[in-house]
């Protein structure tokens, strides 16, 4: 603690989830920073007590100041908050790095594993910032940003190794409309995240070749299964798969119209290609980039990973959807679980 | 197997699931007798190839023949499919039971839990049958009737004791459109199915009151983590509930515009009593009625269930669903598992 009582955070990245996570750690009571890389929109917050790039319509509490100083932002934060892309962890943490706090408490809310590495994010966090694991924390849930900034009723899991912290954070962030649970399976937690983009991919495709809500619950359940298969190999709690982090975040993407991983998969299964849906949407959605990386690492840990496989042949080898699809219902009948 | 290779079944109940279930095992290769109540429905099913009262639209297969008389439909059946109401259930088996085949397997489609005995399904064959509990079978999972029937992909699980009655009903059941898995967990295959109703009811009151997917998934999530309880304290085995008996039927009904649960529980969050709800859908949803044996069958085993708590105060105590909702969010927050 910074010499009161009082929680300082700085939470990196404005995005739409990082300020809807900074709005809800100043309504639980906290100081918060909120760094954004453009001047530009840091000084439009602070006029206006609105993020309008991302976040329109939701009035930002008084609590919260936006700057583009990440110097400033970081001195004498207890908590940092990373929300930024996967893809750009490590080179925006290699800039912070050497500003942040002796005791911090660095927190993910970046939901990917690296390219190339195959690394999730609290592990290139440690790599790159020499902080020891048990300070670093990942939170993560069913947690769609624009319902949760209108204040929408949810819940959400921040894990770390550290009990003291994670309940330390779950204090932070606690308010009448997010509720927080707290868990020390910091590798589930992130795989969770990391490969609901993927199943989100996936459900899209099925919702837009016209199938219904049994097809994508079938798809739902087994990517649980796969994702768990892989959270198990790895050593996380074949539990945490069936709480908030898993199934949780995993049907709030693969069901919102929000979710940009779903929207896009929609777009693919309609007969656009990757490149169409790309300008369409004028960004890649992350489980396009992550299905590659996690198929990697489920290859590394002998894990077989059949829907994220064929997400990978749709987005990365030119394979239609429906063939993606006809090859996933003709697998052998088998029992549920192997025993 | 009654002389020949191919495999009789008797369908008992001409309802949506009933009837969508009688195509599946007669495009699977089975001969299909499905029995309806009224004569009219049975001669009106077999000169129009078609159940105009509740699958209309779908054209069932010549290997299926309706008839009004249950001793001719059971005559022979190697397998008797029961997809009567859970609460008619009893009632009917007195019916049926002198005319049951020596070895006939019985299979249980009913989701619910008895009124006043607290007994699941395949408890109440057993008990009026009088058949060995490893001659009853369960078949549940993500499977709206109509998506179904119109042949969407889609998966379900098949629970027995009996490993080899299980995988003879995988094998009548397996068709292009339909993956079917085994499990010899019979309760909690059961009890996944019957718990389903009522946290879709109350997704449908959340959705009905306005919120948006991360509260539905927060409440699925908690929701089958109270199932999972109850299911472990009555011998379940808790990875059935992470499957398609569990998440998988669950996210189906509470996603799916298609599920009366839900459209039920939709009218209450708007407001409208349990009596106006009644009377706009002309009939009571199933968890209306199982969310109250759900709970004293939980209070029995000393499983707490807020949720189901919750839907019991709504349905039968007149609280306001906003009430109840306020209530499910201001538990204290604690660790996501218990250990």
């Amino acid at each position: 603690m910074s010499g009161s009582d009082t929680v300082r955070a700085a939470v990196l990245g404005a995005g739409s989830w990082g300020t809807a996570y900074a709005k809800v750690l100043a309504d639980a009571g906290c100081e918060v920073a909120l760094w954004a890389r453009r001047a530009e929109l840091a000084a439009a917050i602070n006029a206006r007590r609105e993020n309008g790039d991302y976040l329109p319509g939701v009035e930002l509490p008084d609590r919260l100041t936006a700057t583009d100083d990440h110097e400033a932002a970081l001195t004498g934060a207890d908590l940092v908050i990373l929300a930024v892309p996967s893809q750009t962890m490590r080179a925006n943490l290699r800039h912070w790095a050497g500003a942040l706090g002796d005791d911090a408490t660095l927190v993910s809310l970046a939901k990917g594993v690296e390219l190339g590495t195959h690394k999730r994010m609290t592990e290139v966090i440690v790599e790159v910032t020499g902080v020891p694991a048990d300070r670093v924390a990942v939170v993560s849930g069913p947690n769609l940003a624009k319902e949760i900034a209108s204040e929408q009723p949810a819940a959400t899991v921040v894990a770390a190794t550290d009990r003291g912290r994670a309940e330390l954070l779950q204090r932070a962030s606690t308010t009448s409309y997010l509720r927080v649970y707290t868990n020390t399976d910091v590798v589930g937690v992130e795989l969770g995240g990391a490969v609901k983009n993927v199943i989100a991919l996936a459900c899209g495709m099925a919702e837009g070749m016209g199938f219904g809500d049994n097809t994508k619950a079938s798809l739902m359940t087994r990517g649980l299964a796969e994702t768990a298969r892989l959270g198990v190999a790895l050593g996380a709690d074949p539990m945490t798969f069936a709480g908030l982090a898993g199934i949780g975040d995993l049907v709030a993407t693969c069901t919102s119209p929000l979710s940009r991983n779903r929207t896009f998969g929609e777009r693919l299964g309609r007969g656009e290609t990757l490149e169409q849906a790309i300008a369409h949407t004028r960004q890649t959605a992350e489980g396009v980039k992550s299905c590659l990386s996690i198929l990697e690492l489920a290859a590394a840990a002998g894990v077989e990973m059949p829907i994220t496989e064929q997400v990978v042949q749709v987005c990365h080898e030119g394979i239609a959807p429906s063939v993606a699809m006809k090859y996933l219902m003709r697998r052998e009948p088998k029992p549920e679980h192997r025993s």
